[in-house]
């Protein structure tokens, strides 16, 4: 209901959760199992999240396309790993028509089988690797650089809203090179990508660097990863981009002549994020009052309130936020912005309470509410309310309504610099050096959070730790200094300590 | 090849389109059959479709949102004209599980049957009004503005590349309302968006109207269309506006409470452009030479071909040629470019000669063509070529580089208006009045075009038309003068003309 209160962090971070993806109008859960609805304050969002990124794609030279939803099953067993991987989660087209029966409804009509049945693409690998062999012949066919936006399918016996369900949208880049080097090169340029698109769009600090050969994607040679820390302190993959090695060109025979004549098998990338990123932007910010969304990718960014009793004050309020919402429309779009106009929303709705709107627009996450009542009217001033710091303490009164403007672009850039270091405080403050096995058994349970700890190498160790704790090496980071050291668990070397966590 | 021409419209009208799909890049047939590989070039046309479109949506009201891919059989059955109309062409889910079996591939897992089927949304009215039971309480939650940008798959048994494929991209609009006259209104206000983006965007002329009972969407009570002329005089339905009364709300019971009180179905509408625009807009304005693309949604709106033979004459005239992107880039935004920076390509391959060069550019469409070669740099000028007029007809020399840019966008919407006012000379000089059925029968096959003729306003005397001649009633137009007449079959009253034509 409107107006009630969501459960609190402490209570049940769960509950939480839910109940911020549904009372901030984000998403619920549809009739069909596992498929998400993704409600318009919600799909804003993800608007937001591809804007922002496709630029990001097409600053570094990449193209978008489409390629088909349904992929013929005999692909999947094209390359091993990749049939290993997802075979268990596809959802399987057999027929191509229904017949329908006056007054009984709809049947699968039997005489429309199809020969080779299609799955519903999990990822695109194969379709597309199976397109691009009449696409590269030459090296000056290469590099190919293309991203689809799209839905895929997995069908997951376990789902929740966002972080886990069997439909979601995504973007991947399906890349081909001439060379391992330049394939290499560009698997680490989109991780870059993904880097800073978290930190610098989402607010999210992120560690990143290698998967282990655990946690590596079906098909790719190595997988890089960015894994941020949510405020349960679990860990949650964010985004992913696999050098795929020459695998898929050989799995489908695509060779192009390099400049010595000779045919060679191509070097292939892919990467992608997805409607996950919502999850995480949630989980990374949001309070026990609702949604807190990051200035660059909030739906509305300004929502400006007129207040007042009587005809006569709201109609002068609700001229001076009419006003003032122009101006914010009409100043020079900027990089931080994306170089659309702010976007700001007039409430007109008098017929709440002022504290009732408030919470509704807090629910929502709106970074920056203004406020002007007729006291305000009066000396030409409004109130900015901060998303980031709700109550008095966020609140800055008698702002100048011909300042206001400016002043407001100030303040959203200052939330977003103060939600990632908020952010960042939190997970370095829950990161932990660890080199005892026994310890971190006990404090993967309490505290929890991200564990720095020397392994091995062996896949054997990583699976013990893991059936032992249900912990994950989350990423080989590549940003901490290396410094080698013995395994926690059978003291063998290790050169470098990696980042073990809880995860989603 | 490239080099190689393409067929004309004159040798093989059929060949023609499909020469310059593939050649200018826009799609491909992909290995599942009916399903396209969208290319790069023809995506970036569908993006710009995307953003032109969507920003109207936006303006008038509308929030996007994300309905599930997967719908259950059941719910096709609950409206009995959707049920009929689509139930033929729907690809069915039954099982969510392969088993990969080593060395042998990947088999259905017999195991992992689904109770109940699901099909792929071939239209999501179902999924949707089932989902807005849960949205639409009471009047305040009216209306209901929301779009869905996604993929559909319809099984077509004969498909061809944009116009008619088993899964396409597209938008469907889902509204409801309070009242019969919103929903009407809003009916007429979408198939006005369309009308808009069709003329303005796309300079595509249209007729716009109802269809007749016999055309309209299964489970509307009426359809509005817009109607495009192709260059082989057939017509192309290019999208459509749907008023469903309370069809969808009865089916799956999504009432509201009035302001009196009192428990009412929800009033619906429905409306839907799709990836069949690219073929319209390829149809209608393409020339022998390649793809002719209106400069508002041509993916490369500009490109600067500098040119020489000399290492230095290349240097100085590639210089220029960037420079002038750099202006051209860095102008004011303006509504006419959807707030976009003007898309300009500097084509850096000098080891191709000129003519090869400018030919590629035209066949991709490229509205303007600058050349910069050494005696235009020596004179501070270029060569400005305009696509909509091949040749040296359509050049302007010596055009001052201090001078260009402003040209250029001035030459853009030059293009976009005469392209515009070309297709509709066309389109009316094929449009005629006609009231004698046998004469009606000739001409429908040669010379083709649209017929004004009176109809009895019968699904009978249609059915015969169509039988008999393969042309259909297009559209009851709403824009041209009423005039009331006698059925050119049966002689009964007629109260206007409408519009036949062979289409696609």
């Amino acid at each position: 209901m409107a107006g009630e209160k969501i459960t609190t962090r402490a209570q049940d971070y769960s509950q939480w959760y839910l109940d911020i993806v549904n009372r901030a109008g984000l998403a619920e859960n549809s009739s069909v199992r596992g498929c998400m609805v993704i409600k318009p304050h919600g799909y804003a969002l993800w608007e937001r999240m591809q804007r922002g990124l496709d630029r990001m794609f097409k600053e570094t030279g990449h193209s978008n396309a489409y390629f088909p939803l349904l992929i013929p099953k005999s692909y999947l067993a094209k390359e091993e790993q990749m049939a290993e991987g997802f075979a268990k989660e596809c959802a399987v087209v057999t027929h191509y028509r229904l017949k329908s029966i006056p007054g009984k409804g709809v049947e699968v009509d039997p005489e429309a089988k199809l020969e080779e049945e299609l799955i519903i693409r999990p990822t695109s690998e194969t379709i597309i690797w199976n397109t691009y062999k009449g696409w590269i012949q030459s090296w000056r066919d290469l590099p190919l650089l293309i991203n689809q936006w799209c839905n895929v399918l997995r069908w997951e016996m376990r789902t929740r809203l966002f972080l886990r369900t069997a439909e979601f949208l995504w973007q991947e880049g399906h890349t081909a090179h001439a060379t391992q080097a330049e394939a290499e090169e560009e698997t680490h340029r989109m991780l870059g990508v993904y880097r800073t698109f978290a930190e610098e769009w989402m607010a999210v600090p992120v560690y990143y660097g290698p998967k282990s050969e655990g946690q590596k994607f079906p098909g790719a040679d190595y997988t890089l990863c960015i894994e941020a820390m949510m405020q349960d302190k679990k860990a949650l993959q964010a985004g992913t981009s696999h050098f795929l090695g020459q695998n898929f060109a050989k799995a489908f025979d695509v060779r192009f002549q390099n400049t010595q004549g000779q045919l060679e098998h191509a070097w292939a990338t892919s990467w992608g994020v997805s409607t996950r990123l919502i999850g995480g932007l949630i989980m990374t910010h949001s309070d026990d009052q609702g949604l807190v969304a990051p200035p660059r990718l909030a739906p509305i960014q300004v929502v400006i309130c007129p207040l007042g009793k009587e005809a006569t004050e709201r109609e002068a309020s609700l001229a001076a936020a009419k006003k003032l919402a122009g101006q914010l429309r009409d100043l020079p779009r900027e990089d931080f912005f994306n170089f659309e106009p702010v976007a700001v929303k007039v409430d007109e709705d008098f017929n709440n309470t002022p504290g009732f709107r408030f919470n509704e627009w807090e629910l929502k996450g709106v970074p920056v509410r203004v406020e002007i009542g007729p006291k305000d009217v009066a000396q030409k001033a409004c109130v900015l309310a901060r998303r980031d710091r709700p109550g008095k303490e966020g609140k800055q009164m008698g702002v100048p309504l011909d300042q206001a403007a400016d002043k407001i672009v100030a303040l959203l850039k200052e939330i977003q610099a103060n939600l990632f270091a908020k952010a960042k405080a939190f997970r370095d403050a829950n990161t932990h050096t660890i080199d005892d096995y026994e310890e971190f058994k006990k404090k993967i349970e309490e505290p929890g959070g991200f564990f720095l700890a020397h392994w091995d190498g062996t896949r054997e160790t990583e699976d013990k730790i893991s059936a032992e704790t249900k912990a994950t090496i989350r990423c080989i980071p590549a940003h901490i200094p290396k410094e080698e050291g013995k395994c926690m668990v059978t003291g063998r070397p290790s050169a470098q300590r990696v980042v073990f966590a809880k995860s989603y």
